[in-house]
């Protein structure tokens, strides 16, 4: 087992109506004044956010609401999130939404304490302080409800990575299965590709074995593939999208990779490309690169995905694991093909040079030169 | 999924020579004079006490040394340590041992503090302060590193009981599985059932189903079954080490009841009788009780039973289950029976009178009254 170093301070409260204990905790904290982030306006429609605010109201907290995140986060906007708490001078941030939003919130919290422009987190500056951030989770799927990690695109270069410092764990995030009831089936089900590709990728990469952290993320995929399936055919089942909701949470929050050795992230780097360039769902990507990132290393992982293949499918051969995959993928709706998307395989090099681009960020610079990018792409045609 | 709340900030340091930067550690959050508890002196012949106050020296950190916390720990000796505490004015608390000296410096650091008399903790008087308490683990056993319960007995009553708070929870613990190199072969055993038996209390006694947590008891389980015949061979095989301690502390960190409903501890209820009143190893007691709990309950429980034996030890039926259990407690030398340890069955009132005692503190007064004690115990004869 490889060394690890493991601190995780976020503070879970899961379960139904736990949104109302908002006001509660913000007061608890001694949080005066809060900035509500939010995206294109569902929780408005859906009532959470009059939840939110007669919950605060009870607690005489005050609010502003920043609205309009979008997906695939850009910084631009949460410069302007972070111009508003500045201006408000809110003494925490309340994310509502999903992962976009709690990503730009993060951003948002630690600028707004730091005053450093948001570009500068990813030219290297170091986040040493941030307002508390508190989240309301709204779609399974990121983790980031319980992690420090920020991933934006600048919408300058059409670059999309990730920063964060411990400053940026959110304080306390409230997780409510009820409030994915409304999620569509299509976000539902790239939520649950990026749970189970959160859960592999240190999986496959790593050079190790570790029984307790294999399990651990069989475990987590043998759930969520199919809970995903009873949460398609009924979105209101409060147990299955109270498992993926977990799942997801706990897919990224650090334990995910405990004691892995040489991991990487390779799926996740290319698919960052494949949004960054063309906006479509980062779980819709994954859904994409994944069985191609494994064909790819068929022969060198096949011990690695028969195992995977036995725990999570019941089947008992790599091949036909990577298949069983596939056809999972297929049956909730996810597109597995670059086609699928409407992306032409002549695009293939310009994404290549794009995700080879940022490499170096995820230290895969020397393991994954443009031309094999390329040659994975190529088995996504 | 039952509602849950999850705060866990204990920060976790895994790998080989962590221990030389407690140091560092105790600088960096301005510590100046130190308590170090510890046990009967094994860290002494072992060279672990030096390193440490090499460590402490390096970084001019004052230290005190409190020696002597038993197995089984009284709440007199913790006292003691707490005077010691007081009158030396120590600023933090650093545990280096197992369950017995983390749980008994959780007491300290919390009468250090607040100048409360330890048995009036188990008085109900909350324990709302504490002195930071750091760890250095040497035994994969009780999982108190990354929990803030403590568990004493009450030498005059022979009453062995447990309670915390969070700020009982330790600050930072450093988990080297070399440490546990020396760990006898009994006690390395016990150590892998007081882990198991963590895990699957709530597993087995929670009303609801809840597919992520089931997965993830099983994986401890799985883990620790084979890890502890591979220490037991080569106590110097640092994976198997590593998987242990690892597992031992996830299998008691919240983790390993979220979800669940209803759940309680009743071999633990019970154990504790045991080793008050006849000071046997607490994993010894558990390796008893735990095959007689589950063939009082082999009808009502059955199907879980039936999950267990087949994700843990491959079996397809309940019953073979149980049995796979036995033989794997009997594999690793492990007693099973009451007669095992000298404990004569004309005993078995006695015992089940201390444990209903004590019921009410575990929230069972309802569902395990003496009677069913006794016939649990019956069948541990």
């Amino acid at each position: 087992m490889h060394d690890f170093d493991f601190y995780n301070p976020t503070h879970i409260k899961f379960g139904r109506n736990t949104e109302n204990e908002i006001g509660t905790i913000l007061a608890n904290d001694q949080i005066k004044k809060v900035l509500i982030t939010f995206g294109l306006g569902s929780i408005k429609r859906t009532g959470l956010l009059d939840k939110v605010i007669t919950s605060l109201e009870q607690s005489g907290i005050e609010y502003v609401e920043f609205e309009g995140i979008k997906p695939n986060p850009i910084i631009s906007t949460a410069n302007e999130g972070k111009d508003l708490a500045i201006k408000e001078q809110v003494e925490a941030i309340l994310a509502v939404g999903g992962g976009s939003v709690i990503d730009s919130s993060k951003a948002i919290a630690a600028a707004a304490k730091s005053g450093i422009d948001i570009y500068d987190f990813y030219r290297g500056i170091a986040i040493e302080t941030a307002l508390p951030l508190y989240t309301i989770l709204t779609l399974s799927a990121t983790g980031s409800e319980m992690n420090n990690g920020f991933v934006l695109t600048n919408e300058k270069t059409r670059e999309k990575f990730g920063t964060g410092s411990i400053f940026t764990s959110p304080k306390v995030s409230i997780l409510n299965p009820e409030l994915t009831f409304s999620v569509p089936k299509d976000q539902t089900a790239y939520g649950a590709v990026d749970t189970i590709s959160h859960a592999i990728e240190p999986y496959f990469t790593k050079t190790n074995s570790v029984m307790f952290l294999e399990g651990y993320i069989e475990n987590i995929c043998f759930s969520v593939t199919r809970n995903v399936k009873i949460a398609l055919t009924d979105p209101t089942d409060y147990n299955a999208r109270a498992e993926l909701m977990w799942a997801s949470t706990m897919a990224l929050n650090g334990l995910n990779k405990l004691g892995a050795k040489d991991f990487c992230f390779p799926s996740h780097m290319i698919e960052h490309s494949l949004s960054a360039l063309y906006d479509i769902a980062h779980g819709a990507g994954l859904a994409i690169i994944l069985p191609a990132w494994l064909k790819y290393f068929r022969n060198e992982k096949a011990p690695q995905i028969k195992q995977f293949a036995k725990a999570v499918f019941n089947v008992d051969d790599s091949q036909d694991g990577i298949k069983a995959l596939e056809n999972w993928l297929t049956d909730i709706n996810a597109p597995i093909r670059l086609s699928d998307v409407g992306i032409p395989a002549d695009d293939i090099e310009k994404i290549a040079e794009n995700a080879f681009r940022l490499s170096s960020f995820w230290g895969m610079e020397k393991t994954y030169n443009q031309n094999r990018i390329v040659e994975i792409l190529s088995l996504a045609i």
